[in-house]
């Protein structure tokens, strides 16, 4: 480090120095490694205590609520409990530059050290005297970046939603589900916006508000706090079998408004700097608004879809390279939209649904399996860690503003949002549906309107202003409320709404339910896209008009054609046929030489030995197939129909 | 982000300022996703162009080799492709404080900005306005943190190779493997240290060195090039099944040497401070560094292996929530020890090699599959990474220092301390061991002897200095050359020194062949270790002395009892029992319905089904049991003699 003019004196001061900075960089890494060391402990614990719960059967607590049960507990040890003494490691400069730049190197005695910038401050003065004064270095370091949440550990949170979307209660309940996400999120969004405005004025003659809170302010908080999370509830749904129709309109949507509300609360973030202190309603502006809206969404969506499509893995001998690049194509998919200034977890959502519907069916069976476990794995642990981490905030977090007025009005708020959704849509949507959504229905649905790690993320993104601190803190407190007194009350809601557990579902076709629109898309998907994206359904040769017969023996892969008729995939056969089973009972099953055989190949309905089958119906933790529906298999004595592909179409 | 007292100029003024950050931090946002995504898509390359290879059958090209010549290209393009004006980002601040603060807060026209520690630029005025000036933006993006390599991309690759040291052949093999590992790396350590200081001296003579080079940064320099890591080798081992014997020593070498050079080389960092001109060989100061390597590698070892013996999971029926605490007992292993100041990956390797010998046994199927399978997904994708990230740093690298004469002289230390290491040790080896290690073998221990991940990462870490910035750029030089060369030539040099490609592995007793040590320790693990801490293993009743009959059946568990003589893990087995089948072809297996049952449950080795057993041996890619050595399966018929266990002992 030295050059070799220096004179033995500054050799040797240099020399300590150096190794003065070399000891404090260990002792960051070491307290670095404590830290995160205390986040693992934690989730060790989770774990620990889940596994003893669902030993006993006890279905009060979810594993998320305990999770923050836990963060809440060594939040308080940190803030309380250890009284570290400060280092004078912060220096205030005073320098007159116009820009504030990314990189500062400062001359410190001869020597150039590389500052980056971390964050703004606020700019009065005493407030940074306050930070640096009080502020707890535990506490600082404890505190993660907010960048965190939605570039590392959201991803494959909402991935995972997207690749368990594959079932069939899902597609059934396509529009409706669809009405809820996007509809009734902007709806909600809108209604707590205003009514929080209303609040926020009131509190503005009162005299409660200490600081600017505007109009966009309100919106955002709207949109933050409209993505439902009902994970607690959906798992004792799941547990116990619980109307499959419910738990899909639950899922769907809080899967789908997840994307909405992110991409909704950035249009305004985007709409906000340019009429900052906007009170009244603008009409271009709004519509600006909606425009940025309907780009960020309509792009990644594309991207997530294309992406999606794109992995058509053909390394069916090679399971770790192919599970390598389902995972590289996914990861790639967020960072590409993020790049491109789209929402990398919408696009990581479309691209999860796509991969289901199209990459799942071409992947070996094995790799089927990993990429499954992978992202339930990476899901869980991220899940787990998100809602510890909100426990450990509401005791580390530094800026807090709770102001009962405004927290009052967004609880409030939140649940007549909530009801302006579920309710009226309900009665629009029955008028068009044969199956109506029952009253009970509805009130399971407002009640599980549970808020979780989106919003959370959300919320905690931006905490600069006073504003969002209020906002941050209040979330937290709806958060928590919702998640262990809603999500606790599952069980004694659905006794009390009585809303029947299904031990078997009811058999009933699908074909009549399905809306038009959505059929005619299932008839292209399944003759055209399928065949041509993946080996399973039917060879274009079938599904093409005999004129383009060259084209489409172009197009068939020679799988589609050595399993013409064998396979099919899973979901055309849960929509489209009618004489399949729907209960376990019932079910026959072949368990000859090649039943073994094709089912090792590429099939997963049909041609499946009993083993494959128990294997399926057993495994609880076989998400993608279990959540919350009986996945059916046809049996291959109906199969031989299918040889002649002419016969079906 | 306003008080509420600001002026409407002021105001607008600072929601003008707020708007150019926020499009500032997006801006870096996106350039940091485009700058991953150059990674990821590099990653996806390599993976789609290792399945062609692996199509094509074609050996000389491993994936890394390939990964490297990749990330070579990018560099290119990014060096010489890419010109980027530089935005005026950077600002020199001069202030006189004594200590180098970590935090840093900047008074820029009344807004503070926190700044955090980077690093420590050279002290030479000019080279500073180098750097600033000259400094590609794109450049400085992608290179990384040199700790994100030892504290991310490092530990699962070592825990991988920890977790697959399960087998047959490196117990046979423990002695010489410990021998080669530990002595054979201090002894190259040590004879590289003192040829490079030989290439120093003659170089300060001859006028070439342009800066300091001490005796400490030689003796660095052999340690870090003398961890190897012949990846590439041993995938060619695998895929064409060459001698176990040979496979299990470099393995097992390659394994462990990377834990002593990454200990070897802190300690001689941490003693160099003291004597920083100490050209004389100081005898106390390293006796202290000595004392350091024991107390660090000892240190490690026992916490690695305390965490391994410690995650006793017994939550069978919960797949993910066993996965989950198995991968966060690991991890958090590698923080504890980073924390109390040992070395992580050294205890995460230990950590491995006992979760595989003890946990493994009390994990689920399923989990054991799982884990082997994330791990495996993590080392791959992990190794990948490194490897093209050392192919783009020998372009974006900023300071190398290509120096000839150093570069041939640190090519002949490594010939020559590899010489050092393989033959005298091979000599004194033979001298014990019944079974010669053969002068072939030897020469292809010597062949083999590349340098990758853990070479490249200790290099990385420190290139402050002129001495580290050269041994870092030679560094690179010797993996490129040792994995493009000496790796594609491995199949060559194979057939040249005629070592037979084992078809069907000869059969040996391994009793005769074992240390005397090894076996009594052998013993007490397998009559005391492992039934207490696995379900595998006789009970203690049967083990201990009668006296000890209540103390022994508290201990045991019930599983323990239930499985007695079913039960045993593998590689007792095939340690100790002599008639075992070493051939495929004359297995004979049980179908019937008891024994898809048994292996279902918790048995590995006995009661496996024929499709268990058919996947054990076809699967290529589970490597835990099948690299390079075949897994034996006593037979249920020769089970009953172990019912009654005194019989065996």
């Amino acid at each position: 480090m030295l050059p070799a003019t220096a004179s033995p004196q500054e050799e040797e001061d240099s020399a300590m120095e150096n190794i003065v900075t070399e000891k404090k960089a260990e002792e960051s890494h070491r307290q670095d490694s404590a830290d995160l060391l205390i986040f693992i402990l934690l989730l060790t614990l989770t774990i620990l205590t889940i596994w003893l719960f669902k030993h006993r059967r006890f279905r009060f607590l979810h594993e998320t609520g305990l999770a923050m049960i836990y963060g809440l507990l060594v939040g308080v040890v940190l803030r309380y409990g250890i009284h570290m003494p400060r280092d004078g490691t912060s220096v205030m400069l005073n320098c007159h530059v116009n820009a504030s730049p990314a990189t500062v190197l400062v001359n410190v005695s001869g020597k150039f050290y590389e500052y980056t910038l971390k964050r703004v401050l606020s700019s009065s003065g005493n407030k940074v005297d306050d930070v640096s004064d009080n502020e707890n270095e535990m506490l600082r370091k404890v505190t993660f970046d907010p960048e965190v949440f939605f570039n590392i550990l959201l991803p494959p949170i909402i991935f995972h939603a997207g690749y368990s979307l594959k079932r069939r209660h899902f597609f059934r309940n396509m529009g409706s589900i669809l009405a809820y996400a996007f509809l009734g999120t902007v709806v909600s969004c809108f209604i707590i916006g205003l009514l929080m405005y209303g609040t926020v004025t009131l509190m503005k003659h009162v005299g409660q508000l200490h600081g600017e809170f505007f109009f966009t302010d309100c919106l955002f908080f709207g949109a933050i706090v409209s993505a439902t999370d009902p994970v607690t509830v959906l798992a004792i749904f799941h547990e116990l079998q619980v109307e499959p129709d419910l738990y899909a309109l639950l899922f769907g949507e809080s899967v789908l408004n997840d994307a909405v509300a992110v991409v909704l609360s950035s249009s305004i973030v985007a709409y906000q700097p340019t009429g900052d202190n906007s009170h009244t309603f603008e009409g271009m502006a709004l519509l600006k608004s909606f425009g940025m809206f309907l780009g960020i969404f309509s792009g990644s969506f594309a991207l997530g879809v294309a992406t999606g499509i794109v992995t058509f893995t053909k390394l069916r001998d090679f399971q770790l390279l192919e599970t390598a690049l389902f995972f590289l194509m996914s990861w790639s998919t967020f960072l590409l939209a993020e790049a491109c200034g789209f929402t990398g977890v919408v696009a990581v959502l479309f691209c999860g649904i796509t991969q289901a519907h199209y990459t799942y069916n071409n992947l070996s069976r094995e790799s089927q399996d990993r990429t499954k476990q992978l992202f339930e794995l990476l899901n869980f642990l991220a899940e787990n860690f998100i809602f510890s981490y909100m426990g450990l905030t509401l005791f580390t977090f530094r800026n807090h503003v709770f102001n009962p007025m405004f927290i009052v009005g967004a609880f409030l708020a939140v649940f007549i949002g909530r009801a302006a959704n579920i309710y009226p849509l309900s009665f629009l949507l029955n008028l068009g549906r044969r199956h109506k959504i029952r009253s009970n229905f509805q009130h399971m649905m407002m009640f599980a309107g549970l808020r979780g790690a989106m919003t959370f993320a959300l919320a905690i993104r931006d905490t600069a202003t006073y504003a969002r601190q209020m906002m941050f803190s209040t979330t937290l407190l709806i958060v928590f409320f919702t998640v262990w007194i809603c999500g606790g009350g599952t069980t004694q809601m659905l006794s009390c709404q009585r809303i029947r557990i299904a031990e078997v579902p009811e058999r009933s076709s699908t074909k009549h339910e399905s809306a038009w629109l959505f059929r005619i898309w299932y008839n292209f998907d399944h003759n055209y896209l399928k065949p041509i994206l993946t080996h399973s359904g039917p060879p274009l040769t079938a599904t093409l008009p005999p004129c383009c017969g060259p084209l489409a023996r172009i197009l068939t892969s020679p799988q589609a054609f050595e399993n013409e008729g064998q396979l099919k995939d899973d979901d055309s056969d849960l929509i489209l046929t009618d004489d399949i089973n729907l209960a376990y009972g019932d079910i026959t099953v072949n368990t000859d030489g090649s039943g073994v055989h094709t089912s090792s190949g590429a099939g997963f309905a049909s041609g499946m030995s009993s083993e494959d089958l128990d294997r399926e119906l057993t495994c609880g933790d076989n998400e993608v197939v279990m959540r919350g529906t009986c996945l059916v298999f046809p049996m291959d004595d109906s199969e031989p129909t299918l040889k002649d592909p002419h016969m079906r179409f």
